[in-house]
Parts: structure tokens; C-alpha cells; sequence
């Protein structure tokens, strides 16, 4: 399989479904329309929809019903990347190479093109009801994916991490593994479990699958992050695109400051094997997702 | 009818509803978790949760469902003023007497605090599902009422009158009665709007209802803005606690800026008199409602 061409095909795929549900910019607010849209065009690899994409149709799933979630979640990811951004959060002016939504827009218009998001998330992903007259799916499928959907993204999710984050750079290297591993699995973990949580959902899957699921995508969000700070320490800048060594002059406790380089490729290593090895045992062609699965953890940049 | 005991007595319970809803202060995210409940808890009158529940009321409902709409719809009219105080938006340090969010948990957590909020409001609202096993309430009427909980909130709503607003004080009396009437319209009256229309939609009001709701209730939501601007003119700064006439110094347009304080005083006589006249239309008893539109309208601070 070339993965990076099915990749590709599948990343147009979704900006196609994504560009369905953006806002048109007219009327009034059109400036926060502007960077709504500007920030989700600013070159997102659109991980999440395409794990959601891939889990759906892994069991079963061939209806339009996921799509309004799709795009929901890439919402839900763009505006925590912008709220990021902000001057009183990470202060970055550059994102992906390109100038962020603040640094267009203004600090007001980022906050609010922010909010904007994740409002039109919640908006977007009440869209599914009109995807369907399956009461089941109605009544009960629905409602739980919007629940999943909702909890990781919040403050039992990704709005944790993030809070414990911003309260652990102040510890620095004092930082504990518990904490460590709560911001892992929140900041960057909650959002892939939730991406392809509410894939399988939508697809009908049963609740052991279910599990299964949360934890093949907790392993793969963990070893995700861990593979983000071993790049810090050997990546190549080139490829990267930034000066490589910063958590460690910052003194920012990641996996690989706090157990050194071997341990954590190791880490990564058996995370990725047990989550492919868990996916291998579903019925269906798998195939795609353990290539993407391996693609996404062993990365360059 | 002594409305101020009524209300009180109504405050209390909403109060506890609302209580039952708010996140434990444990955990690794426990600083985030105290923002949201201190700034919940930081004095609002409850007015949306209050028209939610009479308006669900007046048209046969009683069950519980209506709660978790009740508290999500303050959540969101919370995250909204924590984010307005910010730095970057109105720079305020003091909301009804009390240090805001951002002044007592720092800029960044006032941030994370609104964002958590807003999800928060949705992860709330969905519990909305669990309440009933009514295939029609679960199918449809609860969907119909998360559609324009997300609505009313987001960029056809409160956000996009939030960002007119941010753009009109650059434009100062140059702002046309189009933009001042979305603004007010959006700003105001979008949540005033969706809290009334949950309630009739919960409770199964027919379309021609709701419509009859949404009017009353923009009435409402443009009556209280502009008594709003009249009192900064004529109003007690000992009752207000604050400095009356800042619109004028700041050249903040508003309706009694643009119209002058007669004009303004009828349209807000006008506007109420309509609401008030639709709502006796409706069979059941609206005598509080009435009554606490009223006070609403015509309070002096």
C-alpha cells in the first residue's frame, strides 16, 4: 500500500465534507467568519476525521450521519489550537509556517473566533439528526456519540490536559508521571479517542468493541505525543521545521526528559504494537488504519 | 402578586438545579474546575433559567428534562462574561462588585475557564437524554431544542453580536441603526430567545407557538438593552453602582444615542406592551411570566 497516496486521497475526501459545513462568510460577523474559516484552512493533516472516517466504515458504517461529526471534531481541535495561540496561553505568532488567527485577526477576534468553533461544533454536530429517520439512531446513537463527543473535549477530556498543562509548566521538572501521563492522555490523547470512539458508535458497535476501541486510540494518542518529543531530541530540523532541544532548555517535563530516549522509543514501540495487535483481531479489512496507526506514531515532522 | 418574593422563591430553586449540574472541584484540572463554579456562582439573577422554566411551565411540561437545558443555558450566559472581561475584550477587573474570573485565576485560566464552560454547557445538555424514555422527546424534541441551545449561542447568535459589537466601537456614532439593531437583536436577545423557545419546545408547543415565543421574547431581549441604555442616562449611580452617562462619554452608539431618551422610553413601552399582549393570548396562567417581563424591562438597575 502507498500510504501516503491513500493518505492524500482520503485528506481531500474530507476537506470536501469539511468545506460543506463551513460557515459562509457574509453578514455582519463576516471578521469572525474570516478566521473561523481562515484557521481551519491554515493546513490541518485532519487526523481525527479520518480516524473517525476509517473506524465508521471498519464496522459497517456507509452514511452520511458521521460527516457532520467529522467536521465537528476538526472544529473542536481548531479552536483549541487558536485558543493555544493566544498571547496569555503559548504566545505563538507562527503555526504550520503560516501567521496564527490572533496574529491576523487581533486578540479579541481570536478569542471570540475561538468560542465561534467550538459553538459551531456543537451546531454542526446537531446536523447528524437530519442524516437519518432510523429511530434507533435517533434516539439513542446520536445522543451518545454527542456525549462522547462533548466529554473529551471538555474538562474530563482535553480541556483538563490542557488546564494541567498550563499549570505544570510552572512546576517544571517537578512534575510528576502521574500528571505527566493525565496531560498526555488528555491534551492530546482525549480528542483520537473520541474521534474514533464515536466512529464505532455511529456504526452501531457494541460495547466491548467500544473498549477496545478507546484503548487502541489512547495508545496510539500516547505513543503520538511521545513520538512529538523524541523528535525535540533527534529529529531533523529541516524536516521538522523548527530548532529541535526546546523542552529540555525549557526545562518542559515530557516523557523522554523524565525516562531518556531508549525507554521512550521503547514506549512508543509496544503502545503501537498493542494497538495494531488489537485491531488485527477485528473482522473487516484493517489495513489502512494499522498503516495509518504505524504512520501516524512513526512520523518525521 | 408580590413579584420580588416570587422570583426569589424561584431563584432558590433554580439555584439548586444549577448546583446539581456544576462540576466537583477535584482532580488534576481542580484550578479550572473553581473558576467555573466561582464564576457560576458570582451573583447572576438566573433570568434565562427563570424564562426556561415558566415558558416550559405555561405549556404543560414537568418533567425534569428541562433541567440540564436550564443549567447549560447559564453556563453559556456564563463563559459569555468571562470571556468579555478578558484583557483583550472589555478589560473589566470588577462584574457586580466582584474580582471576574480572569482577575481572581489569571488570564490564561480565564480563558480555559470560558471554553470550559461553553463545553461544559453541551456535555451538560445532553444528559437532557437520560431523562426520558419518550421515543418522540428522545427522536426529536430534544434535538430541536439542542439545535437552537447551539444557534441562538453561536455565530447566527450571541457570538456574532458579540463580534458587531467588538467592531461597532471602532465605528462610534458612525454605526448605523441596521448594525445597532443585530447587535442588540444577537447580544442580547439571542439567549433570552433560546431560553424561552427550549421551554415551549420541550414542553411540544406547536410551531405557530414557538413563533408567538420568539417573538415576545426578541421584545423582551431589545426592551431590557435599550432600559439598559436609558439608565446609564437617567439612572440612580447610588441604586446602579455605577457611573451613569459613560455611553455618551465613550461614544458608545446606543438606541438612546442614536434616538434620544423619549424615543427610546416608548420603544421600550411599545415593545413590552406587545409581549405582554401576545403571552395573555396563550390558555394557561401567565400571570408571573408577565409580571417578571415586566419587572425585567422596567427594573432600575
Amino acid at each position: 500500500m502507498n500510504i501516503k497516496a491513500e493518505i492524500s486521497k482520503r485528506t481531500e475526501e474530507i476537506n470536501d465534507i469539511l468545506e460543506h459545513y463551513l460557515p459562509k462568510e457574509e453578514g455582519y460577523p463576516k471578521t469572525v467568519l474570516e478566521a473561523m474559516n481562515y484557521s481551519i484552512h491554515a493546513g490541518g493533516k485532519r487526523i481525527r476525521p479520518m480516524l473517525m472516517k476509517e473506524t465508521y466504515e471498519l464496522f459497517g458504517g456507509s452514511e452520511d450521519v458521521v460527516h457532520p461529526f467529522m467536521a465537528a471534531m476538526e472544529m473542536i481541535h481548531t479552536y483549541s489550537l487558536v485558543h493555544d495561540d493566544l498571547p496569555a496561553m503559548d504566545n505563538d505568532m507562527l503555526r504550520r509556517g503560516k501567521p496564527t488567527t490572533h496574529a491576523v485577526y487581533g486578540e479579541a477576534m481570536g478569542i471570540l473566533c475561538g468560542d465561534a468553533l467550538l459553538n459551531y461544533a456543537y451546531e454542526t454536530a446537531t446536523l447528524a439528526f437530519d442524516k437519518t429517520d432510523d429511530a434507533e439512531v435517533l434516539a439513542h446513537i446520536i445522543p451518545k456519540a454527542l456525549r462522547i463527543l462533548s466529554v473529551k473535549a471538555g474538562i474530563y477530556g482535553m480541556v483538563g490536559g490542557q488546564v494541567a498543562d498550563v499549570e505544570a509548566e510552572k512546576m517544571g521538572l517537578s512534575l510528576d508521571e502521574d500528571k505527566l501521563r493525565y496531560i498526555i492522555d488528555n491534551k492530546t490523547g482525549a480528542l483520537i479517542e473520541s474521534s474514533m470512539m464515536i466512529g464505532a458508535i455511529l456504526a452501531g458497535a457494541s460495547c466491548d468493541t467500544l473498549q477496545k476501541i478507546e484503548t487502541i486510540a489512547n495508545n496510539v494518542g500516547v505513543a503520538f505525543q511521545i513520538q512529538d518529543d523524541i523528535l525535540d531530541v533527534i529529529g531533523d530540523e529541516a524536516v521538522l521545521g523548527k530548532p529541535i532541544g526546546s523542552d529540555e532548555r525549557n526545562e518542559k517535563p515530557t516523557y523522554v526528559v523524565l525516562h531518556g530516549l531508549e525507554a521512550s522509543k521503547e514506549k512508543v514501540k509496544s503502545l503501537t504494537e498493542e494497538a495494531v495487535d488489537i485491531l488485527k483481531g477485528f473482522e473487516g479489512d484493517t489495513s489502512f488504519l494499522e498503516e495509518f496507526l504505524m504512520y501516524l506514531v512513526y512520523r518525521e515532522k
